[in-house]
Formats: C-alpha cells, structure tokens, sequence
C-alpha cells in the first residue's frame, strides 16, 4: 500500500514477473512449424476471453475472429494465402482470421450506453467510421496475439494473403473485412528462424 | 517435454499465471485519475524494452514514442487534447505520443537483410507505404499499452486529440504522425470508472 500526499491509500498494480515478461515479449517467437498437438476449441475460446477485456476507443471493439479448423474451412482458406505462408497454414492446429466489422459502430448503444449518440456519428461519417474500425482492430490484433502467448501457445501472424480472396469466402456480404491471419499451435520442428533485429532506442524514443 | 510423433522433443512454452492474467486483461483497467507517485526514464525505457519485441509485419517496426515529462513538454501538448481528455494529460506523472513514422521503409535493409528490396517496394507504392505503417504502428500501439501493464503501471489510452495540432508541434518536419496518446502512472483517488460491457462470443467469434 503506498499513501499518497492527500492521505487516501492506493494499492501497488500487479506487474508481469520474468516468465511473463518472457513468454509475452523477450523470448516469445513467431512459430513457422507447429507440432501434431491439437488446439482445442476450449483453448481458442480461452484466447478471446482475454483479448475481449484490453481497451478500445470508445469501447468500440470492431475485431471479429474466425476461428478456421482443419479440414473443409481450412482447404478454403489455403489458396488465398501468398505461396510462402501456404504450407504452415495447412499444416498449423488452429488459424485464426482476424477481420475488422465495418459495422461495428451498430453496437454502440450498447457498449457506450451514456453516448448512444455516438452510432449516428459513425454511421454519417464515413471517414471516421472507416479509421476508428481499421485503428482499433489493429490495437485489438495485437491484443490478440499475445492472448495467444498468454495461454502457452506459439502465434504466427501474417499479412501475406489476398484479403480480397478471404473476404469473398468467407465473408460474403461484405461487412466483415479480413486484417490479418494468425496461426496458432504448439511448435514443431526447428520452429523458429534466427531473430530479426530490432531498432535501437534512439531510432525509435525521443524525449520532450 | 512433449514427445512429437517424429520422435523431436519440445519444451512446453510458459503462459500467464492468473496475476500475470489480470494484470494485462482480466482485472486491468483504464485510468483516469493518477497518484502523485512519479515515474522514472527507467521504467519508460522498461515499457519500451518490453514493446520492441513483438512481432511486425515483414519486421517493419513503424511505431515511435515520445514521452513527454510534466513542465514545458506537457505544456505545449495539453493545449491539443480534446477538453474532456486535458485535466487527466495535464496531472498524469507521464504521456507517451505513439507516432507512425511514414518513412518506416528506410530501415527495411537493416530490419529484414534478406529481402532489402522491399525498402524499393515501399518507396514506390505510397498505399502499400501507409496501409503497412498504419497497420502496424497500431498493432504495435496495442502492444506498448499491454507493456504498459506488465511493469505494473497504469495505461489511460486516448484518440481524443487534434492529431494535426500535435504533429505541427511536435514532429514539424513531417515524419511522424500521432495515433495515440497514453498517460501512464499509478492509479489515483477513484481512477476506475464503472468497467463498460464488452460484445458477447456470439457477436465477435464464427467457428469455420
């Protein structure tokens, strides 16, 4: 407990300890080969019970997640795939299509009930309608990778597909937009290639 | 270890324990008020340490943060938040500005060795230059506030701020954009407002 100037007593937030800060950030990899261990539907759900919590824009929350088995969902979504990420995406226990909903802003009465207002501002103003859903499903994708990570799970994020592809399959009346597909399982074989490097502070940090 | 079927071991990767759970998704929360508790250059050189491992498309990195310290720093940028968001900005021991830095693409030869002509790519096609830098400066975005969280500080996530403003004044020569700006600290007197309600599994998750 920390006491603050005015006498009112805060309690210390929780931090992540080494496995954590390990299993989330420093040593976390992007799995290329995953290993014949199954991706339970229970685990997959786990994943989103997480994700669902981290903040949005005036708790828009536009991501919406496809979760694609193996078999017949699967045979469908490989060929929109770019070659190289065709195999690992055949090949991965569990993918997950990650797609924003261009109508999100219908369920603002519901998540902003004291701005009901706020779904007729987005549904007159298509640029800021279109923004607040592409910037927002973004910050909710990478929520979701590291939910994948939070469970035990290896995650393989790619962009390389034709969304347009994916979109058209699976969602065909065209409110759903695909953003971005993740893979999803334990790791196989020599499953990570040699880090890519990082940006060094300067490059990235400025102080002012 | 797990026995794979090709008779390769593999170490189970760790996950979250609940603490680390509620730390970053379950239990964690929006602040709106902070306690008089300052926050050093090393814990936000920490939150950065953390952030710059998560994975970006083709490694490109776009995110860039500037933390802005109480006195003239928070005094040219709480003119140009949205009334309602200036009280917290002003009171909060510290801000980061996220910006996309547009001319991500430069780094490419050093971020990705193996393919240095993307950088070329880039240069060439300013849709696919803005949609990448977009995408994953936000993805990026999602990961800084969870980073946030992980050194047990508290993250307040705001996109109500007149982005042009803030970009004339901070990053005049045009570089980088604002999407983002967090205040960061410990949890003052009342800082949680009531939690909003997210959407159902129904609304978000399909199953192909």
């Amino acid at each position: 407990m920390t006491e603050l100037s005015d006498g009112v007593s805060t309690r210390p937030l929780p931090s992540l300890d080494s496995t954590g800060r390990s299993a989330l950030f420093t040593d976390a990899r992007t799995a290329n080969t995953f290993a014949d261990i199954p991706v339970t539907d229970a685990e997959l759900t786990e994943i989103w019970e997480l994700a669902r919590w981290a903040p949005t824009a005036a708790n828009t929350q536009p991501l919406r997640i496809t979760f694609v088995g193996r078999g017949e969902g699967r045979d469908r979504l490989v060929p929109h795939m770019d070659e190289g990420n065709r195999a690992k995406t055949a090949s991965a226990p569990a993918v997950a299509v990650l797609a924003v909903d261009t109508r999100f802003h219908e369920h603002v009465p519901t998540l902003l009930p004291f701005r009901p207002e706020l779904r007729d501002a987005f549904e007159a103003n298509e640029e800021l309608r279109t923004n607040t859903g592409r910037f927002n499903s973004a910050l909710q994708a990478g929520y979701f990778i590291l939910a994948v990570r939070s469970v035990g799970l290896a995650a393989g994020p790619m962009g390389g597909f034709d969304a347009k592809g994916i979109d058209a399959e699976f969602f065909p009346d065209g409110q759903w937009q695909s953003i971005l597909v993740v893979n999803i399982g334990h790791p196989g074989e020599t499953p990570w290639l040699d880090r890519l490097p990082r940006l060094e502070q300067s490059d990235v940090v400025r102080w002012a």
